[in-house]
């Protein structure tokens, strides 16, 4: 067999790359991972289940396999109560084997993650926070990976961090801050932080979780501005929830009160995931993929509404009617009218939920009662101020 | 080890016994059952899938581990195109040998179902019909599945006769209608439908799917009184949707506009499950599952409000906080506010759809557009009614 | 000038008469009348301001005046801290003089009109009760009114003897409930109440207030039945909410959360208007008007849309374009593209409110928080009942 | 009696200037004014309609009786179909006397109003605009109002010209956009727009119509920001729409689809009101009134919230508990419960319309199907391109 065409070769080429969903969120709904932690001992654990959750991405077409290894750095394993069943590499090295099988049994590549460390958050020193990655990319050196994504970043500063140390692996490197059209937490704009990332090393940049695919795209589309006028090249990306976010504010779903346990009316359908796809790819974004509530149906309508230009359908389609014609069977001829693009394009889906509202108020600084002690205080998003609560959060825990 | 006890025994000691939720919507979205002809021929071409579904709601404190064979009749597979690559007999023995894998692997029984057959809508006799069922019961028997379950009928004569051949087999028989509470489409009140039922044998009645907990739970009050009126006994079930349905008709989910590829803003928060539960014991009931659109997470929901009457949490509980407690480590005071039970229960969850309204009207006879020819027909919800549909719909697929 | 044609004559006719709408509500957003007493000494304090809105109805199409003596029974008027600055009989005459007024502009009649009383309420006999009535109605008499209505009564018996009495003035009368499909608050239904009023003598009966227009068509078309089964005879009318109460239970919108300050986002359109004067014509019902929430321009829109019936626009017509064409003129093509019926008929209205759900819970015993004093009462309906609340409500007030 | 103190003398003084509310859209509802052309005839028609409203204005806490003259120019009224039974001199001098008629009945000024032309819009040379406007004031100054209002113009250019022939006047002038945060049509920011009105004379610069009350505060803000910053001086004003309208794009609530004959839904709560009086004022905003979509309650809320700084209640407020206080009558308790300002504070109230969207997407070019001879347009808000359409409009009527 010949060897796979590399992430970079393939963007090159004007190709278009299909990411992987998120799994923290798929895994959690399937029993396998703690919400609030986080945590990614399940590679280890529950090898099983993970595999599965890979199998039906390489199945809905996705050409990458993330390893499994979101908050998998050390000092988070440890500041998130990890029971030290398995140590931190360990646990990165099972998710890099499994993130192999898969991709091998498709076309599809292996990509290792980091993402924010609570050492950043604790004003650790840029060599504390680097050495934190550094031990990560030995793994995902050792295990051969085919290239890396440092993702999950609010503050630019960090996100360059990680890129630097990423370089030193000689892989390509891609880079996605979880920030919307406002800017990361300390105010660099979308724009600028690109610029950085680019400048730092990074060969794709882009956008990942916090926000919907709207405005995730919105965002990518400012930062590919900001390269361009600063005269720089890049590949771009964007990874946005599978949920509808138009009422956040500039931390993203995070201080929606439904976060992260009542989100489900937030959900996308496959037909708003193929508009997505499309909105992407006119924004000139390659790498589309997604984040916490894509689901792998949510990935095979990415593939499916990019057929024309991919050129080919994903194995999960055998399992799907472009457009739901599979209701062209129905006994109802009313079911059977649905069996048309024009009906779920124009669909506008009821909720169900006559006593619900539609947009959410976010919480913040002020607004959470009952935690009269901490209401005081003022918006925390510099690293200073975020430190302070993370000392208060860790002693209560 | 000791034999575990029976479907009968436990209910008759006033156990809890938690059901579990549907696989082909599950399934669907993970990649392996296609919407429209809902067939599960996965049990046999991809079995590493249909094992993992099972082992998650086994992890959500399933007790019964339902084999994969809706619509598996062989009138079913073939009008809905089986390709023949496995035979009936062959997906039903592979579903029975998953169930029983998995539930050997814990404290859970295995159940073979059968549904409501095309030869019925087709008019074909008592005999005809009575010929389908008992082909998949003797695959049932040959597997020595522990009890049998009629389930989604939406005409109680031919649940009737499904319940008077399950019989035969002399295992503990469920019977449960997709009806809500004006009855199934002949128009027999949910009581009477209770009451033929249970004469014609089955020991445990109730409702499963087309609409949401709520519904169910209204309907299967009425079929109690009418059970206990007519002086007498069952247990009492209840599957119902894992969407909320309070716009449906009398034939439920199917004439919402949004089915099937669009109920996401519908989808119940486990939460709502919690609710659920507790209405369906204080309702009397004591099988309690679910079934389209029920995750292993709604099914541990299900488990962790029970835990009090069943005295312990599932294997998947490892993995969540009861009432979001895992929220407490959360940097962010706001969310580590949402730790707590009075939160979730009062929150009403925004649908992030401002553009959507909350309910649907269902469709029906004379609103699909674009289908004149079919426009001038009466609702048909009578047999010979369906039958015209029915020819008609094979006719044009 | 030749006399006008009686309330009867016409109905037998086959004409379409047309009522006007609420009085207190549209008065008190005029800063006339006082919610919570709703009572009306504004006929007295502030003619001009009822002259002028019995005008603006005139000119909307009403053909009846009636009477601004809502609550305006001597015991009403104590018992809500009338000033009495006027007495009883100076308002009730007032009123009786402004409605005629107007009426002589026009094609219009008069009717005066009594409601349900304290007095039946707190157990009074019906011997007083009926002496409470008589007063008014000594008014009517006196000042000539056309004919007479005994309207918003939730317990059939108390308007039976209010048409008793009206019945004795020797005018054509009408008797109006404010119930809905579930009958009245002694549990007697819609049908058996409209026999009961015909029986008493009533010549018209029907609905008014506490429901929307689509449920006031819905009980009115159940009382026609009721009367038709008992072989009787009978006009039909309906004066129904301005506002849309989907939500409401039995008692109507007194029990929604936001009566009476917070109903502005339920006000129906005009076009909502022209729908239940459709319905309400199509269901037999030749006396249409509304009440609480009905403005000058909901009346008119009733008048345009029974155009082809009657044969002819209000004068108010002059003044509106008939589904919007008064937008042909506007500069924006986009803008003049509303100036269609189509449009107008198939515009579903957003709320601009996304904080906001689509339906409310209705208040009722053990809701309401902060007076658990009252909270451990059940719910009382039966006339026992009330006259505890009644006590204690006056007793507090 | 002492001669009222004018508008700057009560400004000047810090005192808070209630404005009154929108009449045309209140006439539209009560029969006097068509919806389209929206000229004030009924000035001269149907005075004693016109008094009426300005009296409950009065009732309400009105310190300004702004006479009726909107699009009462020469131009306007021939442009909108006027069928000249008055002249444009008839009607604005009919406006001049009712104003000053009721004006005289308690404290409050008359102002004389003028608006954006279509002479502006079709190009004309600013001396032709100018003299449009001169015309109007004469007749202003002829019947010798206390001060002068140029409001609702889209375009900061002609509403200079419109200030600087008020200036001619001598009296004071107060001069309102009709646009949001964005700016004016030709794109010119609200801070700039504010520091030419103030150049140009104007004594009170502010916002009014198109825009909710939230947004107008906001536009405010920022106007007021621009002239601090040019370190010019200016009181401020706001008369927003009685709508919400979270929605809209630069061009208002023009552009929504329920414009204007669907807006019941988006019209504010009387405790709405309060929150827009009290966020107006803390803005520094002193002179505070309403445009269309105002009611007289509506403006008795604001005096009601603003008692405090005015050291009075309206009139109008003999008639209205505060926060609902006349529901301590009520018999019911959950409905007494609601006689208290929270509870009408936190209410959100529900739309019961359950088959309704909370947003609407506002109509643009290219969006209105049937019109496709204008949809290859681009949009046009200069007022060359607003010329075309001019044209365009007029020839069609």
């Amino acid at each position: 067999m010949a060897p796979k065409k590399g992430i970079l070769e393939r963007l090159d080429a004007g190709e278009v790359v299909i990411g992987d969903g998120g799994f923290v969120f798929a895994l959690e709904k399937r029993g396998y991972v703690k919400a609030g932690p986080w945590t990614p001992e399940a590679a280890a654990e529950y090898p099983e289940a993970v595999r599965q959750l890979h199998r039906e991405f390489l199945r809905a077409g996705s050409n990458v396999m993330q390893t499994f290894t979101f908050y998998a750095s050390d000092d988070k394993l440890e500041n998130r109560g990890n029971t030290q069943r398995f140590t931190g590499e360990q646990i990165n090295e099972a998710a890099c084997d499994l993130a192999r099988e898969v991709a091998d049994e498709g076309d599809a590549l292996v990509a290792g993650g980091v993402s924010q460390t609570p050492s950043y958050l604790s004003c650790k020193s840029e060599e504390d926070v680097k050495a934190i990655f550094k031990k990560q990319i030995d793994v995902f050196v050792k295990k051969n990976v085919d290239f890396l994504i440092a993702e999950y970043f609010e503050h630019v500063e960090e996100a360059e961090w990680a890129v630097q140390v990423l370089k030193t692996s000689g892989k390509p490197v891609a880079a996605t801050l979880c920030i919307g059209p406002e800017g990361d937490l300390n105010g660099v704009s979308p724009g600028d932080c690109a610029v950085k990332l680019v400048k730092a090393g990074a060969n794709i940049v882009g956008i990942n979780c916090h926000f919907d695919p709207e405005t995730c795209v919105k965002t990518v589309k400012l930062m590919k501005e900001g390269v361009e006028k600063a005269g720089l090249k890049a590949h771009y990306m964007s990874q946005p929830l599978g949920y509808h976010t138009p009422d956040c504010n500039r931390q993203g779903f995070i201080d929606l009160p439904e976060f992260p346990f009542a989100l489900e009316p937030r959900i996308l359908t496959r037909w708003e995931m193929q508009k997505y796809a499309r909105e992407a790819y006119n924004a000139g974004i390659r790498y589309i993929g997604g984040c916490c509530g894509f689901e792998p149906y949510h990935i095979r309508a990415v593939s499916e509404e990019l057929e024309p230009e991919r050129g080919f359908l994903p194995a999960g389609s055998e399992k799907h009617g472009k457009w739901g014609t599979g209701l062209e069977l129905h006994t109802k001829p009313w079911v059977r009218a649905r069996a048309r693009r024009e009906y779920w394009e124009k669909l506008q889906p009821a909720s169900g939920r006559p006593f619900c509202p539609s947009m959410s108020k976010p919480d913040s600084w002020g607004v959470t009662k009952g935690h009269a002690d901490l209401m005081q205080q003022k918006e925390a998003t510099s690293k200073e101020q975020l430190k302070v609560l993370f000392d208060k959060a860790t002693q209560n825990a």
